[in-house]
């Protein structure tokens, strides 16, 4: 397996080199190659997703990516900015299925915000669609009737990109508990309506999963007030933005949440869910959890080594049962303590 | 002062008559007048709001509201569904700045989902643009070029929409702690990005207030990890319909929460943010708090009367100091008896 490795901003690089403990400890027969991405990017070449950077990741197995970001960027013109460079990779890859799970890890019931029994419940799928929505329509700033500037966004969505994200969130809830919840905005948004259309006609063909809709302000209202109701969750693009990070602060913190963001085929991206975090760049202390627990899910869904995944899982609860903490958590330990720790925890 | 009571659906007439209970017993210099909205109007009329109820709507003071939804007209066509008349009440009267305050009663540190630290540190005040956004652009179903089916909305914000409630917003803040923070996803959407440049302008008005932005998924994040780090937060209408929800949580219950929807000029209307739960509607369970905190509001901003405001608000403060829990709290008063003990409080 080819896996390229995109370490990106802020504390990605980091957090990467971790993960590539873990790959060498688990000796696993892997190719490794690497690629600026980013604000890196830009700096280097004018552009956050490089053609270079752009021709690796389509001839990689899998993709594994740390963080893109940097305020220093931010009065570049959009699509130069270091953000650009992971939307740039979801479209032009076609990775449109993205997984976030969250679950409390044993050990962590008084790191959340949440009481400890309401934390303790949570084990969830958040299944996001990841190539449309208001994330790629048209948008652009134009001049109104009266002669002034209005920012604009078309959000919409086709009858083809919701069938084929609400067929891998059944197929995902037939694994788990077998409960799909399709989150939407029907009652004013027409994109929502077709959304919640197509969920019902593909529900058809998955008779044993228990389909349940919500309007996206009761779901973020209802992940707080009682998140363990929740098996799967399946939403759009921009409300999946939303409630996944909500979510993450529900397990304690956002240092822990990995992601896979598929493809039709065997290519998959995988990325902590939290950002580059510039303010603790480079001292040392982001948490690598989130990232080693990305290569986690790069080895079970594009390595189809469910073995090797599982292993690295244990080792990462092992570690926080354990009573490791980094400082996202009030501990002390640093990030390449932190690595070290899980490396030690692999085999037992 | 003129107030139409419009009931609508669900638990909305069984709530209003709590708050007629206040209005009675304060014994105000007012005049109500009642019409006929959502379900229940598109019952009657064929229409969720019709001429007459918006007719009466544009010649009061202030508009007291209950709630709608009934999903006995889920499938009517969307320009006739109940939510309908809401949305046209905002846009017809020129309602764009909803304020939605959330704040933890003493007494129900235990009642939020939230470890009690991090409950009872929420004093906040969310600013919710009311007037356009995704709500209100075209919005459709179309065929696409290969002939499939797409729903669209087109989100849009022009310049003197995100001035006027950024006004709104800053002029909050000083009557406060002073610091605002203003919610978009700028890193993704035009809409946004002209929504932070006009907030910045605005921001030169008010030098007093220290300003602060946070992209829409991490607001969700901090909403549950440290609420009470926010004083005002000013937003659009689709992101502030998803946090205001999401905050409710965080103080215990929806059943709580008031909101008034301002115009540029005197009148307003007044509801509790939660909906027309029809599931618990005609039982006598529904918690009427927040349509009576939606009164004081009504008095504060459209009477011009704080006396009266305050007084009521101290008399809830009291019911739930003394123990009052109705079913969303886990206790046992009905709909009238909590009503009854906001009167029998309001003397002392
Ligand atoms: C960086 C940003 C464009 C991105 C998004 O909004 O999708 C991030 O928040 C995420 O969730 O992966
Ligand atoms: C009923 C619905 C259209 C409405 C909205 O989305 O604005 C409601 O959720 C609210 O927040 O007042």
């Amino acid at each position: 397996m080819n896996i390229l490795l995109l370490a990106g901003d802020g504390i990605g690089p980091e957090i990467m080199t971790e993960a590539e403990k873990l790959l060498a400890a688990l000796a696993l027969p892997v190719t490794l190659d690497r690629a600026l991405v980013g604000g890196a990017a830009y700096e280097a070449t004018g552009h956050p997703l490089p053609p270079e950077t752009l021709a690796k990741a389509r001839a990689a197995d899998a993709i594994l990516f740390g963080a893109v970001g940097d305020p220093r960027f931010d009065h570049v013109e959009r699509h130069l900015r270091p953000e650009q460079a992971i939307l740039g990779l979801r479209s032009e890859l076609g990775l449109f299925a993205n997984l976030r799970p969250a679950k409390l890890f044993p050990g962590l019931e008084d790191a959340s915000a949440l009481r400890p029994e309401v934390a303790a419940a949570i084990d969830l799928l958040i299944v996001r669609e990841l190539n449309g929505d208001v994330y790629f329509g048209e948008k652009g700033t134009r001049t109104t009737a009266n002669g002034e500037r209005e920012g604009y966004d078309i959000m919409a969505y086709s009858e083809s990109e919701v069938r084929r994200i609400a067929h891998v969130a059944f197929r995902a809830a037939q694994g788990r508990a077998k409960r799909l919840c399709s989150v939407d905005k029907a009652n004013v948004l027409e994109t929502s309506q077709l959304w919640r259309d197509v969920v019902i006609e593909v529900a058809a063909d998955y008779p044993d999963v228990a389909l349940s809709h919500m309007y996206v302000d009761n779901a973020a209202m209802q992940l707080v007030r009682n998140p363990g109701q929740f098996d799967v969750v399946v939403t759009g693009n921009l409300f999946g933005d939303i409630l996944s990070d909500q979510a993450s602060m529900c397990v304690g913190s956002i240092g822990l949440l990995a992601s896979a963001s598929l493809s039709e085929g065997r290519l998959g991206l995988y990325e902590p869910i939290h950002g580059s975090a510039p303010d603790i760049a480079g001292k040392g202390i982001a948490n690598p959890l989130a990232m080693i627990l990305s290569l986690a899910m790069l080895l079970r869904h594009s390595g189809d080594d469910e073995a090797s995944a599982a292993r690295i899982e244990a080792a990462v609860a092992k570690v926080l049962a354990d009573g490791a903490r980094g400082a996202d958590l009030g501990g002390t330990m640093g990030t390449a303590a932190l690595g070290d720790a899980v490396v030690a925890a692999l085999n037992g």
